[in-house]
């Protein structure tokens, strides 16, 4: 898996140096998370290959790979960046993921209009601020992994995104999991840990496959 | 509107007090909420003529009403108490509501299948606990008042209804508006306000009527 | 009813995008709330024919419409804004209601010095931060819907809303409702949603009506 | 001031131990508060001369002393216990306060019956669940030092005195003070902390006094 | 998947219903969870062919499937119940998991005595109270996925689990999921979903799979 | 009492314009607290007669009334401007407190090095931040009213003052009473609520005094 | 170190077990804590040579080792369990430490009356509920190892521990470290570690041992 | 031990007036903590002979003393401001301890790597931010004392130390301490105290020692 370094309270110099550092080790994607357009701007000159996507840069990005087929929903305009950095880091390790935007709960039937690509997936990853209610909702729609991620998006009772987290967990929907608030890059993470079972699982050589 | 009587922490003595001093003036209803065995028994042969539904007694319940078209809507089978208070205080009042009970949102398919019960109403209850998100499909789905009531049904991180509490009021659909945890009573009162200028609206004898 | 963009966080070209979008679709009211100076002076250069009232902008507001008598009561000078903005969405859809400032509890005399303006209306909207008592007070005064609003106005022990927000949910004032943090918005939607039960009823053609 | 014993936690041995231990000294009164039935049998055997005003026993109470005028409102029916145990510390130490029950603010109308037996006061004591609004729309009233106790009262969204003690301390009225939960006795003792100020200023061998 | 029951709050009679209500349809197995003896004692009676685990008893449990190789990890012997609900849960649909019982972080050589128990595994769940420690450990030392629960167990500043809620949601080991409280039911059913990929990608009716 | 201005979140005009507003009726002293720079500069211009103390600034100071002797202790020096700004509001209405500086109970001989000067007092004020215990201390040494102050000073567990609040109600010291958190403003209020109480009594045309 | 088994939520048999197991290995001291009486019968039957004190029962009890000079401090009547926790751990393992009972500082001449008693000591244990003042108080007294216990102790706004657990942490004495709340057993373990410093630099064999 | 005065909400003159104050007392080190660029550049011209170490800086360090062998650990890159506080704190007593940095248990086999630095050592303390599991898992490695210091490092659900802060106190090792959020002075302060004990042992004139 991909070795990241986390931008904020970095200064640029500290960006270069930590990136530079798993650079100069293995073959590996690298990526630098949540970065100023100070420390992009530093670190895309100094380390050269870099791609910067939203707030994410990669280096060494791996080809794609057809293993998996997932899918991110998410909730409102304002959950986009979350998602984003959820995609750009599955797409570091070759998984192509489908954005599907702005399909919160509160208008169904942009939702229900999009059933269709809920079909025949590996994983889901659900990526929704205020209430979160979408997780509840995907969850009971897919019989997959869910991986829910709560954003700090809303206002009022929202808080920060503890709202959509505590109900995220308390999802009636049996077995959805969850990671950190805003945490995309964790949601990406847990996806790709399934990649390692389904990829050991077809690979011949691997004795432990019934 | 009626007079109500809480039960938990009162003698029966002193449920029997409160409640007949209740009935010694006017004529409106009364109630007596979430009354243990053990209260009901010595209220309901010291004052006759209650009528116990649940854990709500009602004396001198109003004749039924047309004037509102109401569902309450419930999410599991352990958020039915809550709800049936609900629709008890409702009833004492003569405003029949319909219950639309197990249509939590992990099945979605079941909360389709009575889409069309929730045309042509006047005002909607969600009673939901663990991550409440029916009252965001719900407040996506109609245009008319709904009362969202948290309850504290839930394990691990429904946290007593705090979850269900937070993310009714951070709901992604505008205008849903929440009463407290468990407060069916509440919820059937502010639907019972919303009676009040219905009714006064019909009445020509009301001037203030455009 | 009118579609709103929230616009913090967003960038004053997303503002105008997302606002673009809803202008081109029907000919319902559009809202931008939360604005900044500067997403406001690129709003209304680009997009002609905002209204700006406050830190909301309405673009075709629907004209006055006499079906409802509501009053909006704010407890002090600093939950003024809040109330602003639900008079101003409430005023985008034709609901001209009557602003009654600086009545907070504290100050007795002057609540029950207005207390003849709170006769005969369809809603009542309480704005109030610190202690948020006054919509204990108000749903005591008023049979007709009660809608709370928690503001973030206060220091010490109001943390930022938390505390109103809970003592309105735990009003001793039963089926007074209530909405999230600052949401002036919601409180207007949902006194929106009230004027859909009102118009409904007063159409003969609807046939729901007794 | 009188010596208590706070009952929870101990054994009727540990109680009557604790209690003849400080009735062996001095003449000051003594205090046993929130007993249990077993605990009161064992102690008022064991230790004669003990008068049982609800949870609270009082030995050796001081004589009247019309120093002071002070007066107890509480809000509610289930407020009462906490208002007796203020009154009962109070007589204790002589001084008779008057209880104003049952004024809650959702019935202005009770509050505003009794708006005489606020004047010409020394100190007033609040007691108040749920949201504790009595004690902003108290403090507004009068000038005099008002001590504000939350009660553990309420069900939902109150919290156990929570969002009553938050209410109290953002109080709208400036000047209120507030002790902890359901602590009627913590406010006796801040009206007797009064009564030692009061007391020394009118007597002539205090060289402090003006 | 299964249809599961939750026991708490619910009456033997209730329980009955229920489950006899799941076992009417289809051939799925039907779970009931956390039971106490009396629910235990009336739903064997009355449903035969129930097997109970610990609190949980199962019906029509499916055959035992090779596909998954999993492991629960519990940090102490309080976490075993939750594991335990977990194992069954699994073991009802056909998942063999071993259980690594006692490996709690403070005495660290056990853990890594048994490390290679973790190896060519698909999935792992940890069961950890206290501080949850043990989620971040595994997780840096397994690829795939790990699905985290928090019990209630400890004491002091443990929070009824919420510190080691947070502590999971925090950890320093990316890609950890995390389940509520104590809800080992739900583990399972995470790891049930990764079953339903894992069987569909070896299943080559399946057009998804390259 | 004073009128008083809160500044926080005003405009500098709208200091001015709410300031001029008391300063047109009667006479009693006025408040303007917490100004900024900004706003002091504009205030004191535009309204002469002001004078700036700390953050506060106080037009038509009553003159000196030797009725109360009262002490203001504050920890540490972080806590000055709360206590600077109970000093103040005393003084505007012609209470001259004492204040003893860095008292706080890490050092303890510096307190009892002046526990002569709480001698003889009316009233004590204790303003203390991180874990508040001064305010316990001085409780138990002085009979007299205690009103405490909770500081948002301190850092790691000190919560913005949560935790000094949470101690003092919870403080082993009966009858000490608290306000909000940072509120010297308050405080000052709640010892010249004590004024009313000692004037009124000294007053011999006051018929309440025995 | 001994191995200890934490009683609650185990039933007699299982400590039973778990004890056995413990005394089949080595000859530490075996401890098994907060035992309830039904636990403790079986327990001592089953197992001879155990001791009970308070709730804590030990087997094979360390011979008395003079290395350390502790003091364990205890502010009220209701802190004396936790502290005796402490002192039968630290007795079990030879520690014979004195106790220094209510000393709360609402009562500072108490304190200051055993000030010689805190002189020559290397470690001070600090056992305080309510608002724990006293953790302060002592590590300004003391320049040794200040271990202090928050209990849960306290009504109101003591929150069953917490306040006194942030109180000590944020405490203004520099250095006063802090264990769980009520857990005397970890405040035992913190001096015993210091135990292992003192021992190991008294043992010539010590290579470490400047 | 040193005096230290805390830098945030100081202006640059008041740190200095602070330190030359302490500077002119006695001979002991005087650190400034936490000071800003600002800060440091005024209080190092007016105050000649302080060395700034990160942000902390001292002023007459003592020479070094090797009674004491001590590790500091930090889990990631961004506690290390946490961990050389502490350290340089040490220092400017003379304890010149070892930093063992980026160990977090996420990367088990860098602390395992290191497992020898953890012999013969005095006391540890542990750094760490997001889930704090560092502290169990070393708290399980060493028997001599541990100083937790969690940091407000991590983002999502490590809300600013919280959750480091109850893991640490949660902890399964038993006898691990734990210091506020970020409070590298404090955990330096608390390893100081043990060396008072050590020293004191050391010394043939303390008749305390056996």
């Amino acid at each position: 898996m991909a070795e990241a370094v986390y931008g904020p309270g970095k200064s640029p110099d500290q960006c270069v140096a930590n990136v530079a550092e798993l650079l100069s080790e293995g073959t590996a994607p690298v990526l630098l998370t949540r970065v100023s357009e100070e420390q992009a701007t530093a670190v895309l000159e100094a380390l050269p290959g870099g791609r910067k996507v939203g707030r994410t840069i990669v280096w060494r990005a791996a080809p794609p790979r057809p293993e998996l087929a997932v899918v991110v929903l998410s909730a409102g305009t304002a959950d986009r960046p979350v998602a984003e950095e959820c995609l750009t880091v599955l797409g570091a390790h070759g998984v192509c993921a489908e954005h599907l935007a702005d399909v919160g709960v509160a208008g169904l039937h942009r939702l229900l209009a999009v059933l269709d690509r809920l079909e025949n997936l590996d994983a889901v990853v659900v990526v929704a601020g205020m209430e979160g209610a979408l997780a509840s909702v995907v969850g009971g729609l897919v019989a997959v992994p869910v991986v829910a991620v709560p954003t700090s998006v809303g206002y009022g009772a929202a808080f920060e995104g503890v709202t959509a987290l505590l109900a995220m967990l308390a999802s009636c929907a049996a077995g959805v999991s969850v990671v950190g608030i805003d945490n995309g890059y964790g949601a990406a993470c847990a996806v790709l840990r399934l990649l390692q079972t389904v990829t050991r699982r077809r690979d011949p050589a691997d004795g432990a496959t019934p």
